[in-house]
């Protein structure tokens, strides 16, 4: 077999089946962070992402401003789909020679902002050179009460699915940036997405959410990854599915299928949840206080399966599911 | 400026000089690992390393399961400078699509090696794709007790300078490897570190330690990160820098100086460390139980410089004082 044939989910598999099961551990892989208790009654979320230039971003078509502020970003997505508050990061570079130190400075001052702004601390790293292009790997690490943490795995039939936002931005504005454009809203959701981080905590610490996922690999990927882990079907409206005035606008006069990049584009970097039923008000309530949209798109049901209503009422067909990294 | 003439510690001060104090960082950038408090009386150390195709190693001199087993160790070496016990670790890995899945398995395996070895435990990280070589970039977590974690910065005038093992193996097994030679000592202790784990955590519990470093970028560069941070100079004697026998045999036909590789060569991943006078026969006794070699090499002084003593009793001057990334 090969490596495009195990794919990323395979691989992951493969490194998981060596690790021994620890006590301390209270969450291992395949979460969107990885969960231990340093103390009774504490714990610490953590968790990695690496962006390679060529494969996550292009030199070309990003300032380092943005490029650093969407390196830390997209970890403290990670964190927001625990309902973890960030505390501190790691930042490792490998920096190809030709980098020069103002887009260097550029970079830093980037990843600060989005530090800041988050309440999240620089503690170390490791910086070398590079042979090849920029690569960027940070480690985030958070913190949230042991009882409070949310996982992929707690839905259960009857419980509201739930995303915030719009989807489908993102994947838009990359193919905009590839066809020459520069700026405007569905670019800038690509270029510097805005993790949801309030939101996240705030879900979690009300006690409302029953499992949570950040939208990194699309939305029917990421639904997917909840039902399997939570062993349960989903009832998936298209015609409740968020979209921006600006995604309906580019998107209206293509022939194919409006829907494909808010359902499997990816990189939307909202959160997709699920509650009981008795919490459906108090949802859209503490969404509205963080100033964050939220929509209800589905249901969990017990049936196994994913079915998706498309807007006639008919069972729905996607043409795309998600990203894999290595196809 | 260019990045070349900021240099690697130019760059770490560049990021540095943007973060703002916060209480429960209990140890920031600039030790072997960062140290935050994430609960009161518990102290967990962090430390990330990227190892790069083409600069850190190279895929024709190396089989994966050592290069798995180093990944690890370069990591768990920085905690053992710090007098901490491995707990956790992420793996980040941008691999190319030319990279076989025997070859992941072999490095799965040798990490998974490392990580029994240690009782660290493999809880996330991220896989992706790769336009260029490798890449692998590991987070250590450990823990220690708020007062028994050893920095680099306690050192003090009077206080004795010990290192573990040998010193300049590692630099010399990478020149036979580029010359050809494929195994033995020499190569195996570049190719495959041991991290002196439990002798880092028995000189910290036992309180015998003031600062302590491990040798990565050489004796006299991690010498000198000790003197800078705690503010001291020292007097370091020549003819009791410790020296293996194959080191000595492979050197000794040389024309150049037999202990350039030893003072400046890196990658030693031995322990660099001070204590007390009171304390000289505790850390012999203290690593003899650990098997464990150690040699007593110098003193700190309170001159506030290096002074190298040759083994003819003169000063001397060094030729190569420690690898620089980016030069």
């Amino acid at each position: 077999m090969k490596l495009k044939e195990l794919g990323e989910f395979g691989l992951i598999d493969r490194f998981a089946a060596g690790v021994p099961d620890r006590a301390s551990v209270r969450i291992g892989i395949g979460d969107d962070a990885a969960a231990f208790e340093p103390a009774e009654g504490h714990l610490s979320l953590v968790t990695s992402d690496m962006l390679i230039e060529g494969v996550h971003f292009d030199l070309a078509l990003c300032d380092p401003v943005t490029l650093g502020r969407k390196s830390l970003a997209v970890n403290l997505s990670d964190l927001a789909a625990m309902g973890a508050r960030p505390r501190y990061f790691l930042l490792s570079l490998a920096i190809p020679p030709s980098l020069t130190l103002e887009f260097l400075d550029g970079f830093i001052a980037g990843i600060m902002q989005r530090a800041e702004q988050f309440g999240a601390t620089l503690v170390g790293g490791d910086t070398c050179s590079s042979k090849g292009g920029l690569v960027i790997s940070v480690t985030a690490i958070g913190e949230q009460l042991p009882g409070l943490v949310v996982r992929r795995s707690g839905a259960r039939p009857g419980d509201l699915l739930f995303v915030t936002g719009t989807l489908g931005d993102s994947a838009l504005g990359l193919e905009l940036l590839r066809k020459g454009e520069r700026s405007g809203p569905m670019v800038g959701r690509h270029l510097d997405p805005e993790p949801r981080v309030a939101a996240g905590i705030m879900l979690a610490e009300a006690g409302v959410a029953t499992a949570m996922i950040d939208v990194s690999d699309g939305l029917l990927a990421d639904l997917g990854h909840i039902l399997r882990l939570s062993r349960v079907g989903a009832r998936l409206e298209l015609a409740n599915v968020p979209l921006s005035p600006g995604y309906r606008e580019e998107t209206s006069s293509s022939a194919g299928a409006p829907l494909s990049l808010a359902l499997g584009g990816g990189e939307d970097y909202e959160l997709l949840f699920t509650t009981p039923p008795l919490f459906k008000e108090r949802v859209f309530s503490l969404l509205a206080e963080c100033g964050v949209g939220v929509s209800l798109i589905g249901e969990i049901t017990a049936s196994g399966r994913l079915s998706i209503i498309g807007e006639d009422g008919e069972e729905y067909r996607p043409a795309r599911t998600g990203y894999n990294h290595f196809s």
